[in-house]
C-alpha cells in the first residue's frame, strides 16, 4: 500500500494525505461519538481532478473509499469500519462557490461548501437558499445532498433533493460526470441526479451541485400555539395550509413533556402561557408582501383556530427575539433530552394523517414492555416526520435501560411500519441502519438497490458496508 | 407464439388479448400520427397482478413489452417498432381511484386513471391535483409519471416527479414492488421511485402512485402584459416572483409573431391592446386569500413593472369569461401554426437568465441557414422551456422546408447545448430523440445509463428502443 500512498501523495501534494493517528483522528469518529473506525489514510483532495484521481488509484489498488463532508451525519455513514483497508476522503477543501445566478435563481457549488456558507452566498446575491437543519454550521452541502437532508423548511421547500438542479460527479470508475444543468425542466433520460442524492456516498461523489435559490421574504413571523392533541395540531395544519398556502414555512410539534425537559435543565426559558397544555405547535411564516400582511394572515388563522376549538391559546412573537426565543424553545429539546441522561433516539416518518393514532398506539406499546418510559415526542408535524425518543423512567438506572435500545427499536420501528411510515425519515441508512432497514423493504426492493449498487459500484469501493 | 397469447388469455381474459388489425389500430399509430407501428397482440390487463403474470410470460417467452397510457406522447414512445414482436400493454383498465387522505394531502390512483379523472377526485375532495397540459382529457397519470409531464403549473408545483410520493411498479422480471408511500420525508435507500419517473417505460410498468394534493385557492387571476422583448419578460418575471412568491402559478411567454397568427386563423380571438408589441407574457395568481387580495397584489405588480419600464401595457382578466379568453390566446398558438401550414417543433430547457441571448443567436442563425424561415416561439418562461417552432418561408413550398427538417433540429439543438439546455425539456426521448441525445451526452452518463438499464432489464424486454 505504500505505492498507492505514494501516488495518492503525488496526486493531491504530501501534506494532504494524513497518515498519522493524531492527524486522523477528527476523521475517523462519528459525530455523536459512538464509534470510531479506522483508515489507511485520510486524504484531502481540492478540486474534482484530484477526486477523480485518487478514485482511479483506489480501482487500481482496489482501496475502498469512504467520502466524508462536515461528519455531522447521525448513521455512522461517514466514518470507516474499522477495518483500516479504506481511505477517507475528504472533500473539505472543494469549498468554492463557483457561480450565482440571480436570474435562473441557482447558486453553484462544490461539495465540501458549509451549509452556512451558501445560505450567506445566497442572502449575499438578495436570495434564500432555504435549506436549514442543526448542524448547518459544520455540515456541508455535498453531505446534505448524499443523504439528502431534511431540516425545519422541508413542509415550504422540500427535502435537500427538491433543491437541487444538476450534480457534478466522480463515479465509482474515476470518471467526472458534468451534470452541472441548471434547468428546471429537462427530461433526456434516466434520473442519475436523483440516484446519487440520498446514496450517501455508496455510489459515487458527488463533487459539485447547481442548488435552487428563491426569493428572499419580506417579513417572517413566528407564533406558538397550544392544544389539546396531535389530532387538534393536525386540523390546526389543515387549516394554515388552506388559509396561508405557501407562506406557511414552519409547523413543529412539541409535547407538552418536551418543554417540562426545557424549563427544568434552562430554567431561564420561558413558555408564553400562564398555564400548562398537552401539546404546542411552533408555527412559521414567510411573507412576500410585508410585515403587515403576515401578522393579518396569521391572526386570521389563530382566531379561526380558536373559534373552532382547535387550539386552546397562541402567542405570536411580536419581535425577532421573541421569535427567536420560540424557537429556542423547539432546538433546547434535544439539549435538554440529554441532560436528562442517556435516551434512545428515533427519527421516524408516518403519513401525516396517521400522526395521531402512530403516537398514541406505539406510547402504549412501550409503556407495556418498559413500563414508566418517559416519551419525549417532537417533530415536523407538516413534514410527517417525528423525533420518537424515549427517556428511561425516573429514577431508574439509565444504562440499564439503554440495555434494552434494540427492543425498543424494534417496537417503535414495526409499529412505524405498520402504520406506512419510514424509519429513517431524514437521517439516512449509514452502517447504523443498514440491517434494520432488511426487516422492513421487500426482498424485491432490495435486490434492485443491489442491482443498481452492482451496475455502478461493481468493484464494491464506494463506501462499502453503508446502505445495501 | 399462439402458445405465450393462449397464456395471455387465460390471464387477462379472451377479450383483452387483441390480435386483429382492425381491433389494434389505434394502439399502433402516435398521437401526431407520424408513425404506425405492428405489433403481435394488444393485451388489456385489468390490475397490477395481471400486469404483473403478462410481464413473467413476457419473460418466459422472450417477448418485448411496450407499456401504453392514453397514447398521447409526442416523440413515439407508447407505440411499437416495426417488427411486429411486440406486445403493447394497455393499461387503461387500471382506472381506479384507491384513495384520497385529505389531511395526508395525498390521492392514490391507478395509472390508467385519466388526467382529468384525477384532478376531479381532488376537487371533489376539496383538494387541487395541480398537473394539466393540453392532453389532459386523454393522456393517463401513468403515463405522466413515467414521461415526468410538465404543463403550465411547474413554475409552483414541480414537474411530474414533484408531485408524486410513491409508486406501485411491475419490475421487468414480473414481480411487483410495492412502494406507495405516502411520505414527505424517507431516507431510506436508493431512489427508486425518480428512476422509473422518466424512464419512459423502459425499466418496469408503473401501475400506481401516490399523488400530492394541495389546499384549492381561493382565487385565480389572469393578466396580459406587453413588452419590448424577452429580456423585458424576464425582469418581469424576477420582478413577479420577488412581490408574489408562490402565488405566482403561470408565467407564459408570447411573441408577436404568435399572436398574428391566431389573429389570422382565429379572427374572432383579440388581444386587448390597442397596438402591438414584440412580446407578451401572460401571468396567472393563485392566490389562498381572497379574490380582493389577489386583485392588489396584481395591480401592486403590474403599477411598478410599468413604472420600471418593464411592461408597455397590461390587462388584468375581470371575469372567468376573459381569463379563459386570454388563456386561450396562448392555447391556441400551437392550433394556429397547423392552420399556418406544417411546422417544426422543438421542445427545449436553457437556463431561464439566457433566454434572451438564446433566442436572438439561435434566430440569426436559423435566418442565414434557412431565409425567411418564420419563428413560433412560445412557452413556460418561468420554467426555461421554449416551444421554439420554425414556420416556413411566406410563400415556400412546405414541403421543401420539411425537407431540412434534421438540419433545422441540428442547428436549434447544438445552439441549445451551447447554452447548457436540453432537447427535450417535458417531452422525454422516446425513439424520436433516443439518436439525438446521443450527440449530446457525455460517453459518462450514457454508460451509466445503459448500466441501469441493463441492471433492472437484463433481458431488453421493457419498451425496446426507448430512450438507451
Amino acid at each position: 500500500m505504500n505505492e498507492f500512498l505514494d501516488k495518492c501523495r503525488s496526486a493531491v501534494g504530501d501534506s494532504y494525505v494524513l497518515t498519522e493517528d493524531t492527524d486522523m483522528a477528527g476523521y475517523l469518529t462519528d459525530w455523536r461519538r459512538r464509534f470510531t473506525g479506522k483508515a489507511l489514510a485520510v486524504v484531502k483532495p481540492r478540486n474534482t481532478e484530484q477526486v477523480a484521481a485518487i478514485v482511479r488509484l483506489c480501482n487500481e489498488y482496489r482501496v475502498p473509499v469512504v467520502p466524508q463532508g462536515g461528519n455531522t451525519g447521525l448513521v455512522l455513514g461517514s466514518v470507516p469500519d474499522n477495518s483500516g483497508k479504506a481511505i477517507v476522503m475528504s472533500l473539505t477543501r472543494l469549498n468554492r462557490i463557483r457561480a450565482v445566478d440571480t436570474v435562473n435563481n441557482t447558486l453553484t457549488a462544490e461539495a465540501g461548501c458549509i451549509l452556512e456558507q451558501v445560505q450567506n452566498a445566497a442572502a449575499d446575491a438578495g436570495r434564500l437558499f432555504p435549506l436549514s437543519l442543526a448542524a448547518e454550521g459544520s455540515c456541508t452541502i455535498g453531505g446534505n445532498l448524499s443523504s439528502n437532508a431534511g431540516g425545519t423548511a422541508v413542509l415550504r421547500y422540500g427535502n435537500s433533493r427538491e433543491l437541487c438542479l444538476g450534480l457534478e460527479v466522480v463515479t465509482a470508475q474515476g470518471q467526472v460526470w458534468d451534470g452541472l444543468r441548471g434547468l428546471r425542466k429537462d427530461n433526456t433520460g434516466y434520473d442519475l441526479r436523483d440516484l446519487f442524492i440520498g446514496a450517501e456516498g455508496t455510489l459515487g461523489i458527488i463533487t459539485a451541485a447547481v442548488l435552487k435559490l428563491f426569493p428572499q421574504p419580506q417579513a417572517q413571523l413566528t407564533a406558538l400555539a397550544a392544544m389539546r392533541s396531535p389530532e387538534d395540531a393536525l386540523r390546526l395544519l389543515s387549516l394554515a395550509q388552506e388559509k396561508c398556502g405557501a407562506t406557511l414555512t414552519g409547523f413543529e410539534l412539541m409535547s407538552d413533556f418536551c418543554l417540562q425537559l426545557v424549563a427544568k435543565h434552562f430554567p431561564q426559558m420561558r413558555l408564553p402561557f400562564p398555564q400548562r397544555y398537552p401539546q404546542y405547535v411552533l408555527l412559521e411564516l414567510s411573507d412576500n408582501e410585508s410585515e403587515e400582511h403576515a401578522n393579518a394572515t396569521l391572526e386570521a388563522l389563530i382566531t379561526d383556530a380558536l373559534e373552532q376549538d382547535m387550539i386552546q391559546d397562541a402567542a405570536v412573537a411580536a419581535s425577532i427575539a421573541q421569535s427567536k426565543a420560540l424557537w429556542a424553545l423547539r432546538e433546547h429539546i434535544p439539549l435538554a433530552q440529554a441532560e436528562e441522561g442517556k435516551n434512545i433516539k428515533h427519527d421516524v416518518s408516518v403519513p401525516i394523517s396517521r400522526i395521531g393514532d402512530f403516537i398514541r398506539e406505539t406510547d402504549i406499546l412501550l409503556q407495556q414492555g418498559f413500563s414508566g418510559c418517559r416519551m419525549v415526542t417532537f417533530g415536523h408535524l407538516g413534514d410527517g416526520n417525528l423525533h420518537y425518543n424515549v427517556s428511561p423512567p425516573e429514577q431508574s438506572s439509565p444504562d440499564a435501560f439503554i440495555a434494552h435500545q434494540e427492543a425498543i427499536n424494534r417496537v417503535v420501528h414495526d409499529s412505524v411500519h405498520r402504520f406506512g411510515g419510514s424509519i429513517s425519515a431524514e437521517h439516512g441508512l449509514g452502517a447504523l441502519k443498514r440491517n434494520e432497514i432488511r426487516r422492513y423493504k421487500t426482498e424485491v426492493e432490495l435486490g434492485m438497490m443491489r442491482a443498481l449498487k452492482q451496475a455502478l459500484d461493481p468493484l464494491d469501493l464506494m463506501n462499502p458496508g453503508k446502505v445495501v
